[in-house]
C-alpha cells in the first residue's frame, strides 16, 4: 500500500498527488520551505494530511535551526511555524497541527534546544500515527450508519491519500466493508483538480472497491435515478454550528441529497472542527489560480484571456447535513451542543 | 463572424467544434456518411444545430442518389433519412428535421427525380435561415425578460455555435444585449465535452461579452453569493408537460436556481418541443462513450479500466422551469396548455 506521508531519517517524504494515477512518485523533502511548496502546490491535500504534514514540516523546520539558545530557536521556530501557515487558508487542520507543535514548543523549553528537537519530531509522528487510528473510529462509526448493500457517492478524495492512512470519508466505506458489507461508490470526478478521477478511483480500484467514476454534473441524474443511498463526504473545517466548508462542490451535492431524501454524511476529524467559527460565512475560502480550470494537464480548454473564479471550497449548511461522523461518535442536530460537547468528552 | 453550418457548392461546411477553441476549422463534406458522422462525433452539436445539419445531410444525399425514376429514389431516400436518424437519440430537431425532409420528398413526388433534389436543396437551406430567424424572435423574447445590470448563468453551449446562427440561450443574451441592457454571463464549463469552457467561453468573448468561466461544481458557491440573476439554458428535447432534457448537469442547475430563488429559464424553438411525449422519464437519454470522461485532450486523467457512466443529458421536470422562451413567445405553467397552444397559433 503507499503512504501518503511519512517521516523518513528526518526528512518527510510524500507521494506526489499532482501525477496520480499516471505515476507514483514519491518526493523527499529536507527542509521547512519544501514542505511548505508542497502543501501549496498540493502535493500533498486533504485536510487531515495537510495537518500531519505541517507537523512534519515544522520538525523538519526545527531540526534544521542552527541556535542553541532558547531564546534565539524559539524566534527561528516562530518564523517556521508562521511559514507553514501561510500555505492554504481553508482546512483548519493546518492550524491545528501547528499549533500542537507551538504547545508542544512551549511546554518544554526546559528540555534544551537539542532534546526539544527530538521531542518535536516525536511529536510530529505521533500526530500522523492519531491520525490514522482516528480514521479507524471514523471508519467504525461511519460504516454502521451504512446499510449491507448501498451505494455511496463521494465528492473529492476523502480517502487515504488525504490523511496519513484509511481516510475519513472513504474510512467510512472501509469500515462498512471491513464490518462485513457490500459496498459500492459511485466518485464524482471533482473538478478543477480532478481529486475524484485522479486519487479516489485510484485509492479504491487498488483495495478493490467497486467504484464508478462520473463528472461532477451527473450526480443529480444518478441520485434521480435511485441509484445512491447514502452520501459521505470529508470536510475542511466545520463550524461551531455544523456548516461544513469542503471541497468546491460540496455544497450541490448536499442539496442534491436533500432533494432525493439521500442521506448526507461528512466523516472527518476533530481536528477539523472550528468551535472559533460561528457559522460557515466566517471559514475563509481560498481563491486558487485560475490555470487550474483553464488547463489540465499543461494543455488549455477554455479560450486565452478567458475571466475565472476558482473558489476552492464551499459551505454547505448544517441544515443539510445528516450526520457529522467524528472519531468519538456520530453528532446530530442541533449541531452547536453536539460538537461543543465532543471536546469535553 | 463563424459559420457554424452551411450549404456551399453542393457540400456541407461546418466549423469543427471539437478543436474550438484551440483552432477555427471549417470540415466540408461531400456525402451524407460525411455528415451524419459529423453530427455522431460531435464536429456540430446543439440541438438546432444538429437539426439544420441533418437536414442539410438529407438534402447531400438526396442528391447523390443515382436512381432516375421516382420509387427507386424514394426506396434510396428512405436509407439516406435512416442514416441520419441514427445518429444521436435525445434532441428531437433531429427527428424534426428529417420529418420536415420526408415530407417535402413525400409532398413533392410529382416534380420528378431532379426537380425534387432541388427541391430538398432548397428546404434545407430554409431550414437553415429559418433557424436565424427563430433565433432572433427567441432572443427578442427572452431579452426582455432580463433586467438592466443582470449577470446571467448558462450551462453548456447553446449559442450561435448550437444553432444556425445567433443562439437560443445565447441569442436570449444578445437580445437583451441589443436592446441595451447590460448583461455579464458565468458559463459552467460543462464536462465532459467542455461545451462552456470551449465553446459558450469562445463565441462571447469573440461577442465582446462579458463572461466568466467556471466548473460545473462551482455554480452553487456562486449563487449562493449573490452573484446571478438568471439562469438561462437550451434544451435538447422538451415533452409535453414542460420537463426539458438538456445537457447532462442542467437538472442540478435548475435545483441550485429554484434552491436560490433565481428563475430558471430555457430557450427553445418549436422544433425542439415534442408533444408525441408526454413527460421527461420518456426521453431517451445517450449515454456516451467513457473516453468523454476519462481523456482530455487525448490525455488519460483517470486510472486504467475504471467503471464510467456517461449520461449526456439530464431531464429537469418542469416544475424547476420558470419559463420556457420560444419563438412565439415565453410559456408558463401549466405546461402542458402552453405548449400545446404554441402548435395551434
Amino acid at each position: 500500500m503507499f503512504k501518503t506521508v511519512e517521516w523518513k531519517n528526518n526528512t518527510v517524504v510524500m507521494i506526489d498527488q499532482r501525477v496520480l494515477p499516471d505515476r507514483e512518485v514519491y518526493n523527499t523533502y529536507r527542509d521547512c520551505k519544501g514542505v511548505a511548496g508542497a502543501i501549496k502546490d498540493m502535493v500533498v491535500r486533504g485536510a487531515p494530511a495537510i495537518g500531519v504534514a505541517a507537523a512534519m514540516g515544522v520538525a523538519l523546520g526545527a531540526l534544521k535551526i542552527k541556535a542553541r539558545d532558547m531564546k534565539a530557536f524559539k524566534k527561528e521556530f516562530d518564523k517556521v511555524a508562521k511559514l507553514l501557515a501561510s500555505t492554504r487558508p481553508t482546512a483548519v487542520n493546518l492550524f491545528w497541527a501547528i499549533e500542537r507543535m507551538k504547545r508542544v514548543a512551549s511546554d518544554n523549553e526546559g528540555l534544551g534546544v537539542e532534546s526539544l528537537k527530538k521531542r518535536l519530531v516525536a511529536e510530529a509522528r505521533e500526530i500522523h500515527r492519531d491520525d490514522i487510528e482516528i480514521n479507524r473510529r471514523i471508519g467504525k462509526f461511519g460504516g454502521n450508519l451504512l446499510k449491507d448493500n448501498s451505494t455511496v457517492l463521494t465528492h473529492c478524495n476523502a480517502g487515504a491519500l488525504a490523511t496519513a492512512g484509511y481516510g475519513t470519508a472513504l474510512g467510512v466505506i472501509r469500515g462498512a466493508i471491513e464490518g462485513g458489507k457490500r459496498v459500492a461508490v459511485y466518485a464524482d470526478e471533482t473538478r478543477p483538480f480532478l481529486q475524484g478521477a485522479r486519487l479516489t478511483a485510484w485509492e479504491l480500484k487498488k483495495d478493490k472497491i467497486d467504484v464508478t467514476l462520473i463528472t461532477d454534473n451527473m450526480a443529480g441524474y444518478i441520485m434521480k435515478k435511485g441509484l445512491i443511498d447514502a452520501v459521505v463526504v470529508g470536510a475542511d473545517r466545520i463550524a461551531a454550528n455544523g456548516d461544513v466548508a469542503n471541497k468546491i462542490g460540496t455544497y450541490t451535492v448536499a442539496l442534491l441529497a436533500k432533494e432525493h431524501g439521500i442521506p448526507f454524511y461528512v466523516a472527518a476529524p476533530l481536528s477539523t472542527i472550528d468551535l472559533n467559527i460561528k457559522h460557515g460565512d466566517n471559514i475563509p475560502i481560498e481563491e486558487r489560480d485560475s490555470t487550474e480550470v483553464t488547463h489540465l494537464k499543461g494543455k488549455r480548454i477554455a479560450p486565452k484571456g478567458i475571466s475565472v473564479r476558482n473558489p476552492a471550497f464551499d459551505v454547505t449548511p448544517n441544515r443539510l447535513v445528516t450526520g457529522i461522523i467524528t472519531e468519538k461518535g456520530v453528532v446530530r442536530r442541533p449541531y452547536a451542543n453536539g460538537l461543543k460537547a465532543l471536546f469535553s468528552k
